[in-house]
Formats: C-alpha cells, sequence, structure tokens
C-alpha cells in the first residue's frame, strides 16, 4: 500500500552543529536501510528547500506511522501524508 | 530532469456525459502514450479526489510545460508544478 | 484498516429539488449497506453545516477510494482524508 | 452530546526529556480515566503528527472546556472543537 | 448552552428579485420567533457585509443543528459554529 | 457604539508562572471594572482555546483601542475588531 | 471617526454593458455626492485591480454600514472593514 | 506617486523595556520629520493592534525602498505595500 | 521604474472559441507593441499554468494601471503588482 | 533554463551584528560571482521587504538547488522556486 509523504525539515538555529550532523547521519542510515528492505520506495529532494516527496511502500496506516516516528529527524519535521491508489490509466509496474 | 506534478481535475457540472467521457478518454489515450515513451515516469491516483500525483521526466522546464498543455483535459485542471533533484540518501537507481 | 473523512457537500442551487432528493435518497441507502457491512464505521453531521465527519473500516487506499468514488453524491463532495491509527493512549476495543 | 476535537502536540524543542516524559504520563493517566467514565469516547492518531482525533461525550459546552483545560498538555496543544450531531442517515447506535 | 454563530450570506446573482424578498421576509419572520422564544439570544450585522455574528442558547448541538437547517436562507449562507462557555472574569448574568 | 473582539492569548511558555499570575489577576480586576462600567459588554470562553469574544460598547473607535491597549495582557494576544451595527430584524432591548 | 475601507469589484462575465455601465454611472453619482459631503474622506484605485482603498468619516458604524449599502456595486463587492485611530505620532491636522 | 502601507510592529518580548522605548521614540522622531517633509502623507492607528496604515509621496520605488529601510523599527516590522493611482471619481485635490 | 506582476489568465470554460482567440490575438499584438517601445520589459510563461510573470517599466504607479487596464484579456486576470528596486548586490546594468 | 526565485530573508532578532555582516557580505560575492558567471540573471529587490525576485539560468533543477544551497543565507531564507518558458508573445532576445 503506498502513501505519499511530504517531509519539511526545520532544524532550530541554535542546534549545536555537531548534533546536527548526527542528527542527519542516523538519518540516512535509516532512510537507505528502509530503502533496501523496500519500505521507502521513492525520495526526491525539493528544488531549493530543505524538504523531499517521498512515497513510503507499507501494510498499514499503522506501519506508515511507525516508521516515520522512528526517524531520527521527526521531531524537526512537518509532515504531510497522503494515500495513494493505482491510477486506472497507469501502465507501469510499480505505481502499485 | 523531474519533476512533481500534481493535477485536480474539476469538470464542470454541466459538461454533457459523452463530452466528458471523450475528454477522458482522449487524455488516457495521450497519458499511456507519455508513459510509454518514458516521459510520464509516475501516475498514481490520491484517494478520494478526483486528483493525481505524477512524476514526468523531460529535457527541459519547456518540455514539461509543452506536454502538459496537449493533456485534453488542461482546461480544467489546477496544476502544481514542483522541481526534482536526486536526494542524498537515495540509494534507488531510477530516482533521478 | 480505519480513514478519517471529512465530506462537505455542494449541491448546484439550479439543480432540480426532484435529482437532488433522489441523489440523497440513493446516498441514503447505499450509506446505510456500507455501515450494515461495516465499512462505514462511524458518521456524525458537522453543527451547522451540510457535511460530515466520518470513519471508515477498509482493507486498503484503494478499497477507500473506490468506496468514496461510488457515492451518489461524490461529484458534489469536497472529501479530505487522513489515516488514523491506534493511539498507545486508547483503551477502547473499537479504535482500531 | 458529542464533540469531535482535533489534538496538535507542540512542545517546545528545549523542554527537559524527563519533564516531557512526566506530562505525556499524567496526560495517559487522565486520559484513560476520562475514557473508563465514557467522557473519552474515541482517540486515534493521526498518521505522521503528533496529533489526534478525538470524540468527547460531555454533558455540555462547559463540561467540554473543563475536561480539556486540565489535560496536562493542554499549554502546549492547538485544538479545534466541532459540534457533532446525530446523521439521519446513521444505524450505529454508538453514533450519538 | 450558548453557541457563536457568524453567518454570511450569499444569494446567487440571478435569483429574482421576488424570490429573494420573500426568502428574506420568510428569514426574519423565523428569527423574531426564536428571538421571542430565548433562542436567538443576540443578532448583531456585521458592518459593511451581508453577514451576522449571532448567540444561541439551546439544549444541544442537536437543537443548535436543526434551528439552523430550518432557516430559509440556510442552503445560501456560509455558517460557522463555536461553543461558549461562561468566562471566570465575567459578571454579567446573561453571559451564560 | 458596538464592537466584536476575538482575544487569543499567547503567553510565552518561559514565563514565570508568578507572572502569568499577576497579569491574569490584573487583568480579570480591570476587566470586570469595565463590565460594571458599561463598557465591556459580553466575554464569553471560547471552548477549547485560551480565547475569548467579547462584545464592546464605547464612544468611538478610539476609545475601543485606548480600552484594549491598556490591558495588562494586550502584548500577549491577538486581537480582532468587528464594527457591528443593529440588525434589522433583532427584536433585543440590549442587540444595539 | 474613521474608518478604511477595502472594495474589491467583482461583476459577473455575463452582466450586459449597458447594466454594467449604468451601475458604475450611479456609483460615481453617489461617490461624488459623498465626498462633496465629507462622509467618503479618500479614495484610490488599487494598482492592477479593479478594487480601491477607502476612507470614510462617520458618525458611527451603523452610518457607515447604511452608507455602504446604498452603494449601487455593493451587491458586486467584497468590502472589509476597519476601524481607525487618531496614531499618536501623527502631525496631520485631517489623520483623525 | 503614492504608496498605501500596512505596517505592523512585532517586538521580541524579551526585549528590554528601555531598549524598545528608545527605538520608539527615534521612529516617532524620523517618522514626523517625513510627515513634515510631506513623505509620510497618512498614519493612522488600527483599532486594536500595534499596527497603522500608512500613505507616503515619494518619487520612485526606490526611494519608498530607501525611507521605509531607515526606519529604526524596520528589523521588527511586517509590511506590506500597495501602489496607489487616482481614482476617476475622486474629487479629493489630495488623492493624488 | 519597474514593476512585478503576476498575471493569471481565468477564460470562462463557455466563452465562445473565437471569442477567445480573437481577445487572445488582441493582448498578442499589444502586448509585443509594449514590448517594444520597452514598456513591457520581460514576460515568461509559468510552467504548467495559464499564467505568467512580467517586469514593466513605467514613469509611475499610475502609468502601469492604466498599462494593464488597456490589456483585452484584463476581465479575465488575477493581477499581483509588486514594487521593485535596484538590489545592492546586482551587477546586471538593465536590472533597473 | 531559466527559473524563477523568491527569496525570504529572516535573519534571527539575536544574532550578533558582526556574525549578519559576515554572511551579507559572503552572500553578495557569491551573488556577483555567480551574476558574472551568468548562472543568476537577474535581482530585484521586493519594495519594503527583506526579499527578492530573481531569475537564475541552470542547466538543470539540480544545478539550480546546489546553487541555492551553497548561499550563505540558505538556512535564513524562505525560498520559492517556480519553472519558467519562453512566452510565446515575448519578442526579448534574453527571455529565454
Amino acid at each position: 500500500m503506498l502513501f505519499h509523504v511530504k517531509m519539511t525539515v526545520k532544524l532550530p538555529h541554535d542546534m549545536p552543529a555537531e548534533r546536527a550532523a548526527q542528527l542527519k547521519a542516523d538519518e540516512k542510515e535509516l532512510a537507505q536501510r528502509l530503502m533496501r528492505e523496500g519500505t521507502w520506495r521513492h525520495l526526491w529532494r525539493i528544488a531549493g528547500q530543505y524538504a523531499n516527496y517521498s512515497v513510503f511502500d507499507v501494510q498499514s496506516v499503522e506501519a506508515l506511522h511507525d516508521t516515520l516516528m522512528q526517524l531520527p529527524l521527526f521531531p524537526y519535521m512537518d509532515i504531510e501524508v497522503t494515500g495513494l491508489c493505482r491510477h486506472p490509466s497507469s501502465i507501469h509496474a510499480d505505481d502499485c
């Protein structure tokens, strides 16, 4: 089941650089594990912003929430979730 | 070059059913040709709405605009375009 | 899997009264069938508005979309969908 | 009398972890007492957000306000209240 | 129980003048009956707009909704409802 | 002359509790004096929020502004002012 | 007493040209009479829009509303009213 | 050339009272000099807010920007600029 | 003097195709004359929308308004005007 | 390929003056180098705001993002990107 997720990261300006670097490194590591496992299907940077559009493939809404909650940057992100369905016009095998 | 596009369709309530059906059939035909050609990379229906999230792969902004303008439903759609970049954390070959 | 849905109905002022009455009767019949089947879990009218908050219990995002699309009033509704998860503090058996 | 309530929690980033943990534990304890008493009828987590949709069953607007005001997280929440009525199409015994 | 209600009237420009006059006359008659009965506690015109702020005194959310639904101008109004409570600083006998 | 005022209070989370308590006590004292004098005609708490709807009866816009400016909580409030007129349908003696 | 008023005119595209011309001529005539009488203190066109910023000098909110209501274009305008006070820094005799 | 300017002042709550008082005094001095020179044509306080509507008379957009930039409160203000034109219905000599 | 202008065109769906074509041809002719004369300094299509960003070089706000008002598509456009100044960092001769 | 970019700068009020001055100097130096290289095609200050409208000429969305990311003020800016196309009515050689 696919969900479209927009994440906008807002780190406080006064966060120590080391702390920010560590959070980003941890985020990247977990993100790549989720990609290898097939959960984080797509990840694109939005031009000009510290934000991304992503597509997740999960078993349930609950699984999506649990995945997002464990992201190290979660406390610093605005997140918008949209449920996706196969479009009757799509011919792509991986659009569902 | 990838662009994220949100299309929301708003057909006038008084459009004759035949006209609407023809427009949708023409839209589907063109959409599927653009998918086969690799231009319309992804197409998902947004749950509960007559709207979709799409990803286009084009040579330029100009090419994207020309593609969207020729869609039969273009005069009846609200369209939002966002430029996408490869995300440094993505490991997917087709996320760029 | 639960989804929270807000539906706001906007019938055109020039729709013939009979047509509106028929649509509403058909909507009610289908809604009650979906309630009996367990799909439409909750339905409340929003005070002062021709709108409702509902909770649907479906197998997938796709099933939710198919259900909403077949509602007779769908072409006249603004619909907002939100995915719901069990809350760790809930003690109610039917909150998931 | 039912009210639909959306609560969005915004804890300051610089709140000490212990203080946050204590607030959440107190919130949970009170929430579950209110659920056992029948006041907090439904509670769902919103996917991807530190927020919930709830339904309260109270004797009056005043009782609702007093209940919300005593929540330990109240000073850190954005709250939206909507009055609910029985929907003429609902067949559920507990939708009122 | 008090509710604050904002009503904004939007009559279609092509409504025949007689029809509009009849609707307004019927609205006024019902409004004044509801005022005499104590249901419609306050009614003020908003300066420069075809809109009003009102305060209703009803037994329940349901009673409020039923009252608003029967207003002849209901199909042509945007309505916002807010629950009111006695303010701990108020000394006015009729502020609750 | 009547004005409808919405006040939303936003105290900084790091304000010392004593300072907040003093501000609220001062606010209450002044509010009740203004009520006794007939300036602050109505005051209702908005359900679920640290906010109120009020109606002021003043000689001029200037008098309204001067009154609001001297409220101890003024620096911490978002304020929206709306001019009110007697509604032609109102039968209440005190709706003007 | 001064009020700042923003008026945005939205004539229906299908209004006959004669009807529009008559409305505008009537509006201009009344506007100029109100200016000569001192009620309509300032009137400026907003660049690039069919809209104006105005300042009215009236005895009361009621007088302002009555004035705006009688404008021939009133049914086709969005109107925003803001109460103005003398600014303590102003040295202009006519800023109050 | 006239411009309509809305200024909303947002001083940080933790600014020392002396610093705020000095900024306001400096602002007032410069504002009154600009009024005497004819640049700051009108200045009105918005009722209930720490904000004003102003009209500036300048030689160019550049001159307006330079004037606003040198205001002592500039770093603490939200500013909205709107170009004004003589309205064809205005009969006031000073509305341009 | 430069102004940034965003124009969004909204032709009614029921406008006869010939009428629309004539309006667009007239618009193009006038636009190109204004470009040759140096008034319409830049004109870009916004990707995916029937809208443009433009830069005008005019003698005054009044001249800008008169220019925009005479555009054949003016009655069907939403227009936003922003005053531009030379940026202290710009090295381009034509950025002012 | 052209992109329209709006940048709004929001420096924290408590940033040391030296740090702000250094950031602005670095920003200016890089901006001017990008202008000399032809990447930053236009740069205009928005009247009354610490913000600018810019036009960038880049090889790809990726190149645009990389350019914006390296701006010293990037962490303190709200950025909106819009893709631009040659307008069929433009006669300017440099509008593409």
